[in-house]
């Protein structure tokens, strides 16, 4: 177990209209803020009008900006940073998914900064200060909420990169999981793909003495995989929506992973196939994360069996474990099929003549992951496994 | 799922060597401090001296009470009350276990308060204000290090009593594993039986729709059910250590029981036992817990197999479920007999002469509990289950 600290900034406001409290939370931050969204389905949901007046009644000015896509654009956040240093703004609201936050996220450390804030993503600057940040969730999925990290596409060279740092942690987070009722079930599976994704980056670690967050994260695992398949039978049943969204919140705010070093590398792959093909990256994960554990199982028996014999109760092959671990990815893959997921490339619509090219990006800052370092050519050949079909079935 | 609303204002530094932040940390908040302690153990293991020297380093100048005992006495409450009040404290860092820190969290809400701090407990008052509390923790079991209650022991009378409030919860709160390698095999069996406790008042809740927190639970309590006996055999083991510390605050800072209503009706009935006998509170638990579970598992079949089941990887008989019911308390009192821990008030040394007088005490404020609510008779009852030696074995 290694030394931690650990703050948790985000004050959690959980459960069925929690949201008419946006105007009185924001307001103990900030009289003028920048309300920043996605694409209008708040608009159509009656969501921004609750929010405006909310905000209204508590005395709050703020100016907007919208247009957030998946996958969000540094375009967009430097139309933020300019419109908040033009109108003095010193807190943001979100309201939205990942992308929304994320963006929010990057507005609010370039404001104080002189530079470009692309320079905090390709690690030429580090942050110093940012404006707080408050959150209203619509898609449970990414866990930007309450996390620490934001992932921006710069659209020349189309390159994902990430920031992590504790200032970005939200101040606030206003989760009603009502407003997920009629969320598209294609949106709810990325949003599954992309929870359990962030568990299981955090699972495969090779500290040593973990035991008790091994469990925990077993534990939300099981409990996202049986809530999803219920919820895929009962879109619109509150308390697998609500355990939906608070698993997405869990599986990114560390809580499950204090003490371990977490792997990450599946997440750099996965954010090359996204930055070109604008693919949802729960969708990329669904396909990069199984082919990373075949790559991988054969040289980490143990601990892959441990996945298959303690998240999906497989019986654990003494004389041939690493048949339980690969039945172990057979049984991650089949969950993801029978939510409508991709598992392999082609099924997500990626072709394959520029693997090389997403294996050199993602290695050039050097190797990647902790659990496995991995250089090019290992991420070419973990990409090469996701083009595969045999023995998908 | 509940509606629910999360602060966690308490910032955790934990691992090897995490104690000499103490000083910066509680430099933070205060230069004038209590630094309030138990009976002498920190002298002889010499933190004391280095707390000491980190609070002088920062520049944090100190007034001391030392003394506080198992179950903390409000007489001792009240002179550190009246010895911050004297010497213009605004902030009081708590060196030790569960008592101390309870014992600081009494003083912490007295201070600003006019009137009498029992009131606190008695709920003649609601507490407004109170200093801020930081915490070095030397024994894992409470979870007051990071939890919004306390519990203190009225001398007049032997009245143990709570007080819960968001505002106790700590800033800070150091956690070196370090400090408790030492630990004697008693004092770790415990602090185990109390966490255990903590989880399982959660866990015992008839809110419906909470799979996703009942499996972190689940696995919470195996987590620590294993690393206790590993700790047992291997006791200055760091990892097994690490992870008992780490347990302990999780099992009672509200994180794996977020959306649920726990019952805490054990708890109550402890109290009785301990305000009278002054026993130690794990010890206390691990008696009246089975008990209070003997007591109610014919009533509620089905929460009771599944905690034999998922906790205990126990078979379910479904013929006969109540027998699986069963066979899963018989497993956590085998568990508690294993660390040498008693499971009847015979073991505890406690007598039965007074049995009809805890009960009336327990209740008289009104039933307890919320998965169950029991009145006197039903307390009595659980006394008397705790009494019986036969199918103990």
């Amino acid at each position: 177990m290694t030394n931690f600290s650990f703050s948790y900034g985000t004050k959690i406001l959980f459960g069925k209209g929690q949201e008419a409290e946006v105007g009185r939370e924001t307001a103990a931050h900030s009289r003028k803020v920048l309300l920043h969204y996605g694409q209008g389905s708040i608009r159509k949901s009656g969501l921004y009008d609750r929010v405006c007046r909310s905000l209204r009644e508590a005395g709050v000015q703020f100016a907007e900006l919208g247009g957030v896509v998946p996958n969000p654009r540094l375009g967009l956040v430097r139309q933020g940073i300019e419109l908040c240093r033009k109108e003095k703004i010193d807190f943001i609201l979100a309201v939205g998914g990942g992308s929304v936050i994320d963006s929010a996220k990057a507005i609010s450390i370039g404001v104080p900064y002189a530079g470009d804030v692309w320079d905090f993503f390709t690690r030429k600057a580090t942050v110093r200060s940012a404006l707080p940040v408050g959150v209203v969730l619509t898609i449970p999925a990414a866990g930007s909420e309450s996390s620490i990290g934001m992932v921006v596409t710069k659209e020349e060279g189309l390159y994902k990169r990430d920031v992590v740092d504790e200032i970005v942690r939200p101040r606030f987070a206003i989760l009603d999981p009502q407003l997920t009722l009629k969320l598209p079930a294609r949106d709810t599976a990325n949003g599954v793909a992309d929870m359990l994704a962030h568990i299981l980056e955090r699972y495969f670690t090779k500290e040593p003495g973990v035991d008790l967050t091994d469990r925990l994260c077993e534990a939300a695992m099981q409990g996202v995989m049986r809530t999803a398949l219920l919820l895929a039978g009962e879109p619109e049943n509150y308390d697998y929506r609500a355990q939906i969204m608070w698993a997405g919140t869990i599986a990114h705010n560390d809580f499950l992973s204090l003490g371990r070093v977490g792997d990450w590398g599946s997440h750099m792959i996965e954010h090359e196939l996204s930055a070109i093909y604008d693919v949802a990256h729960g969708a990329g994960l669904s396909v990069i994360f199984p082919a990373w554990m075949r790559y991988l199982y054969r040289k980490e028996v143990q601990r892959f069996a441990q996945f298959a014999v303690r998240v999906f109760g497989l019986p654990m092959d003494f004389e041939h474990p690493e048949a339980t671990a690969l039945a172990g990815i057979r049984r991650l893959e089949a969950f993801f099929r029978q939510l409508g997921l991709p598992v392999t490339l082609g099924e997500l619509g990626v072709p394959t003549d520029r693997l090389e090219e997403m294996a050199r990006k993602c290695t050039e800052r050097g190797p990647i992951g902790s659990f496995a370092s991995l250089g090019e050519k290992e991420v070419l050949a973990i990409y090469r496994l996701a083009a595969e079909t045999a023995g998908r079935g």
